[in-house]
């Protein structure tokens, strides 16, 4: 096992690591840029090396840099958590050359699913069911509209190097095509530096619902069944559960053996996560798959019991797998609300600032994973979620009575947050009754 | 189901109460002391009643005024918590007729179960093993000589209302009976009023077991496994866990069995404790049964996934259980440590004072009970115990790896605490090794 860990990230997800490697006796690094000084994963590590100014470009996103602190306090190996660095497939592979472990699959498995048309390709290949669509990138506007054709309207054009929503559009018609598609080229060529898109059926009101996988470098993999990410804004996830009360046991079971088929194709190893859309008739079709730990990989550990950051930690070091498939058993249900510095009524915008105040709520069934505490001043630079509220009853009735009081109990002053939003979200009839799909904040809260 | 509770206490067990309540849609009445205006339990209740002046008597253990703001509030029953009136006959009688719900047994049960010889005395005649000792009270030192003698030296002499390690003695001989037997009967008559004493066997090294009950007013008693709550200072609680590394399955059994034979004995309902004295040779023996929630109760819900309060709480509205014996499983291991405002280093002398840093842990697997906020000053006039850091983890290892990682990032200036105290029994080796009694402390840390 490694002796020395440096955590590439900041905020709650790198507390987080840092606990998980405190309980296993791993020494941490953390990095941080010059607006995170008192920061609490700067205060928390054992170790802490300044990588740069405050924009993330300069720090954590600054690879020579990074991989120097770790080389430079004798670390062994590197977490990225997710965003920044975790899912470059070349600072993957400058840690392979420079001798550091990368926490997570190897370089040219990013690689080979970061580039969603390439992803999709693969998957065709290997027979996993796909929206359909192109197969290779489109490669003009008059293809495209023939491919659209074909398919049947509506569809939806995205980026090849996409995420985040940018780059995306529908398309509902055909005279409606060349400035939807020309418009969604140039989003993505100044987000990605690539125009390349690819086509696919538009599924209406579907839901999200992603598999959680855990492989390690001998070809055993297993998932740890899905979490329901439907709750989301402009492609955002807000709230995520586990499990999706849309999936039968029959239904669960064929997705489950489906991403655990996606991953062993690709031979893949470390944490992932393989994202589906479910639609109103129960097909199914892999979207596209994450190489990281993800924000929402709490509501998994909370109804498996099972450690998703020291699991790839132990497969990073070449661990074998110990647990078995039918040793993962779900219990309960759980709810993670992301709670973000913005402010609702005023389009979202980003909210930093200093806590004044601060009461978090805690007891029976509760987790925060935060990296808030009173008197620290969020900085404006990286994103806007300061906290996970994630909650475990016995069955979703009682979780969304835990949401409810853990929400309002929860106190945040100084800046704006989202949590009245989520308020919000968790007394919504429709919610409630589970009826919801991706636009489910968009109908029901008329943005 | 109620819907307005009235809370008896303060502190974390007040705000644990409160909590349960919100999830139960229950409103919710916290009663406070000139010396807890801004005590969280206050601020976290729907309502809040000044009940008296900071001295316990007058506010907390004031029956009238207490009984008064419920019905004043209209609250329909009453949840004690623990310590204060929770176990005070008198005072459920006094719910009993003013038509309010005690939320706990019967005024009788309280009685039967409060009177230790009572108790002892109930069980013995319903074949439930006791130490060996006498079956009355001692009436006098000629006669506690000659039962002494019957038994077997060691002896301990115990106070009849006892609790808390007062009016106890351990006698090793018969020449130092006398004036033993006799200071403890001082001691007896100063802390309850009442210097009757009972006898009984002094076992050795035991380890204190005991196991949680739930009991309906339909006859149904469930229990839910054990706590070993070994590791005490001066007969108090300082380190619980659960399960008990000393109990194998069968013996599980046999106990758990046992402790259902006790409350259905009594007829008891609401949720329950019933304590035993493990010997070496896997003996056990009916030590007492508390009849209210204890300080502890987070330790079986993580492992059970029950929530006790909520329990107690149906319970008490005329609810039957509606899981079964079969259905409650162990799942994992947790332990919780109690974090006190005491100073170890100097005879753990209270440290009440104002919070001037608080850091609290989190994450996968940490509760924390508490009722600690930054700025808030604590007050001299109660209980010491400030919090309760509660782990979960797949095993004991991993339970005491997260827990010397949780115990390591709290952070609480301004007072002192027995934080690094808990940390050092954490890991000392014999603790480790799971090779603990009752005289732990006394034998490690040589107090």
């Amino acid at each position: 096992m490694f002796k020395k860990i440096l955590i590439a990230n900041r905020g709650e997800i790198a507390v987080r690591i840092i606990r998980a490697c405190r309980e296993m006796g791993i020494l941490t690094v953390a990095i941080y840029s010059e607006a995170d000084k008192e920061a609490l994963h700067t205060q928390l590590a054992d170790e802490a090396v300044c990588v740069g100014s405050a924009p993330s470009k300069s720090s954590y996103l600054n690879m020579e840099a990074i991989i120097s602190a770790a080389i430079g306090t004798k670390a062994e190996a590197i977490h990225p958590g997710f965003g920044f660095l975790s899912e470059n497939s070349k600072f993957a592979e400058m840690c392979e050359s420079c001798g550091l472990v990368f926490i997570g699959p190897k370089s040219s498995i990013i690689d080979k699913m970061g580039n969603k048309s390439e992803a999709r390709k693969t998957m065709m290949n290997a027979k996993i069911p796909v929206v359909p669509g192109s197969k290779d990138k489109v490669n003009s506007i008059e293809e495209g509209k023939e491919l659209a054709k074909t398919i049947g309207y509506p569809i939806i054009a995205k980026a090849s190097a996409g995420g985040g929503g940018k780059g995306m559009r529908i398309i509902h018609a055909e005279d409606e095509f060349e400035m939807n598609y020309t418009s969604a080229v140039r989003e993505a060529e100044n987000a990605f530096s690539d125009g390349s898109m690819y086509i696919e059926k538009y599924i209406e009101s579907p839901r999200h619902i992603e598999f959680q996988i855990l492989a390690d470098s001998y070809g055993n993999v297993l998932h740890l069944y899905e979490r329901d990410c439907s709750i989301q804004r402009k492609h955002q996830k807000v709230l995520e559960e586990s499990p999706s009360v849309a999936i039968s046991e029959d239904l669960r079971e064929r997705m489950g053996s489906m991403a655990v088929k996606v991953a062993k194709a690709i031979g893949y190893s470390s944490a992932g996560t393989v994202e589906f859309l479910l639609d109103k008739s129960g097909e199914f079709y892999f979207m596209e798959m994450n190489t990281r730990i993800q924000v929402e990989h709490p509501v998994t550990e909370m109804v498996t019991g099972i450690d998703l950051i020291k699991e790839m930690i132990k497969i990073a070091s070449g661990e074998k797998l110990d647990i078995n498939q039918e040793d993962i058993k779900l219990s309960g249900h759980a709810i993670e609300c992301r709670i973000n510095a913005e402010d609702p009524k005023n389009n979202f915008r980003p909210s930093p600032g200093k806590i004044q105040n601060l009461h978090i709520p805690g007891g029976n069934g509760i987790r925060v994973d935060t990296a808030m505490y009173l008197g620290y001043v969020i900085p404006p630079y990286y994103d806007s979620m300061v906290a996970k509220l994630i909650v475990k009853g016995n069955n979703r009735e009682e979780a969304i009575q835990k949401m409810r009081s853990a929400l309002g109990e929860f106190v945040v002053e100084g800046i704006t947050t989202n949590i009245d939003f989520q308020y919000e979200i968790i007394n919504n009839s429709n919610f409630i009754k589970g009826d919801i799909s991706t636009h489910f904040i968009e109908k029901e809260f008329h943005m």
